[in-house]
């Protein structure tokens, strides 16, 4: 008899039949004699619907509104979930996070959870009750409604999870589980059974979708082991747990593709200390949000800085740089929006030297140029012209052998 | 400098520009130096909407998650509306029914309010901003989210008003003000300037939509003068106030048409004590909403027992009365659902004889049968076949000189 926390995105819940293909499901989980909590986001795009709202509505977005718009949408999801239950007779009580007992900061649209006091929710599990709370939301300090952000259901279940002591925390999404590369890219691409929080933390870094990252933060961090499986085809995903928990590592796991970044190069700056500090301060500041960053060693006094933002941000971090640039008495400002990333990630890489000779020789066996590079203990990261993040994703899935390895 | 209590139902924030109108609308009275607090429906059919999703998803519905489900559109609103004040510069914070202080009995989709201890809403006036409250909601003793029913919002609007010790109660709608009879019906139906709570009651009793009836009673209990009014023209309206404080009492202040009704009768019931004690007991357990009920002096010890009841309400009120009708001993059971009730309704008719005669002559000279009477002190109501109803206000607004009196 265990204790799962099962947490439904947006699209596992995404309509009526969905919903009532989730309390099907509970059914089977209480049939085997487990205790279910489930966290629940708002139903398919209901968020983006609501910002349309707002948008409609106003030019002025304060922050204690928006939460107080945004998780009106987990509310009907809690509701309506709780009486598809009822309809095959499974008592069910849904929780707001307020009610749920998650205590955060007063950030909002982004808020911090500071404490999960679950109370409510025990008593609702020790009566033999499914607690359905409300994904990524909770009160302030100050007694608002605040937002965890986007992707913070998964956050809600994973720190329910660590306050209820459950076995595991359960993320059904639209995807089967982890996979070797994005399977649109690559034929061959395999769901990983078994992947670290590591490795998984530098792939939502990069790219891959689920689960959110912040989430996987506080999985590690308490220990938590997550688990990654389909809300449609309901088959066992990929467990994410602690490295030594894992027999056998991989030396790469995956390939994860990136197209959602645009590249910023600030070229002729003078190699002064403190010049790359003014520039991303300033960047900073304008909340833009800043990923790879490359500065090669100088050259006859000036240098080139050269970084990548998601191509949301670019306009903003372009205005930011041009006056930067002349502050610092750079040469020039251009940007890249065709542009892509691929990453090779793999915890077994710091126990074997070569592979990123490996990817290197791969991408210019098949002539991709390499425009960026960047690294970490676990991945590399290399940024390549987005005409051809299909190929590279191809011949270092092949190179690596990631359709036949078996971890 | 007045403090206004200010009700938007749910056309008045029917979309984006409804919205904005609402926020311009504030923008204006407080450049008059008036304090307002808001209280907002949920958007147009959103409350509907909600309630086709709950029947999509499930055929049960406890009461708990229905107003965890109902109270989310009201959410959205009140956010909504602060986001377009904070557009026009007017600092404004939203609070949900639990923020709003107001706590309510345990009786889910129909809650009671038990009290009223709007600190927060207090702390905001004073601090020189606008509060926006969310209507028909409340937190429960038990500490669970309750809705206040149908029509809740006048009700949130008029308790507020009480708890604050509001200069006014307004409640802004689809419509100008209280008219002397449906203007779809009658060209000369004039808008009335100031009405009593009690003939107020007597009209939303039999068929004047607005405002909800409960509203109208918790004003009248604690004295909290209503304005009805357009949120479309902004004109002013109708001032529902005590009768002391109209100076001119009209005779006759409208005439109502319903045509919601359906009229039962059951024939040949032997008159003796306890047999109508009998059937309407059966029919309130059943939830059948009765309202007129018309019994005629007994020949040869059986009586016939006529009652209206709301159409929907007919199929379960036919099936309890065929049963309660062979036990008690009844000849027939017969139903009648193409009728309607014309009533005149005028607080100034206690003290003048000769307003029912003169409705039963204009009846009757304009050949419309009358099916069943009934009266209160201060209204009149007759069942007449519903092909009859139009021309039955036209030529008794005609008798009561309606169009031109000028209270």
């Amino acid at each position: 008899m265990a204790l799962l926390v099962q947490k439904f995105g947006g699209t596992s819940v995404g309509d009526a039949d969905r919903i009532r293909a989730v309390a099907d499901h509970v059914r089977r989980c209480r049939r085997r004699g487990d205790s279910v909590v489930l966290v629940v986001s708002a139903m398919g795009k209901e968020t983006d619907e609501l910002l349309r709202l707002a948008g409609a509505v106003s030019s002025t977005h304060p922050g204690r509104e928006m939460d107080m718009l945004i998780t009106a949408g987990e509310r009907k999801a809690i509701a309506l979930v709780c009486m598809a239950l009822h309809d095959l007779d499974i008592p069910a009580d849904s929780f707001t996070g307020s009610q749920a007992g998650f205590l955060t900061d007063t950030t909002h649209r982004n808020a911090k959870i500071l404490d999960v006091i679950p109370e409510r929710v025990r008593e609702t599990i020790d009566a033999g009750r499914v607690a359905v709370v409300a994904g990524a939301q909770g009160v302030s300090t100050d007694r608002n409604v605040t937002f965890l952000g986007r992707g913070g259901s998964d956050t809600t279940a994973v720190a329910l999870a660590k306050a209820l002591g459950a076995d595991s925390c359960e993320l059904y999404t639209d995807v089967s589980g982890v996979f070797t590369t994005d399977p649109r890219m690559v034929d061959s691409a395999r769901k990983v059974q078994r992947i670290s929080f590591d490795e998984m933390l530098e792939m939502t870094a990069v790219g891959c979708p689920k689960p959110a990252m912040r989430s996987v933060e506080v999985a590690q961090r308490f220990g938590v082991p997550l688990h990654v499986r389909s809300a449609f085809t309901w088959e066992p995903g990929t467990l994410v747990t602690k490295e030594d928990q894992i027999m056998e590592q991989a030396i790469v796991s995956a390939i994860t593709p990136d197209t959602s970044e645009a590249k910023v190069t600030v070229s002729g700056v003078p190699d002064r200390p403190g010049v790359a500090a003014q520039v991303f301060r300033a960047l900073a500041d304008e909340a833009a949000n800043v990923d790879m960053i490359v500065q090669n060693t100088s050259a006859d006094g000036v240098t080139d800085i050269s970084f990548t933002v998601p191509r949301e941000d670019l306009a903003n971090a372009l205005v930011v740089c041009k006056a930067m640039g002349s502050e610092v008495g750079a040469v020039a400002v251009t940007a890249d929006e065709s542009i892509a990333r691929v990453s090779v990630i793999g915890a077994g890489m710091k126990s074997n030297p070569g592979v990123a000779a490996t990817m290197f020789e791969t991408l210019a066996a098949a002539e991709i140029n390499i425009q960026m590079i960047s690294t970490s203990p676990i991945r590399i990261s290399c940024v390549i012209a987005e005409r051809d993040i299909e190929r590279a994703v191809q011949v270092l899935h092949d190179a690596y052998e990631l359709s036949t390895s078996t971890h």
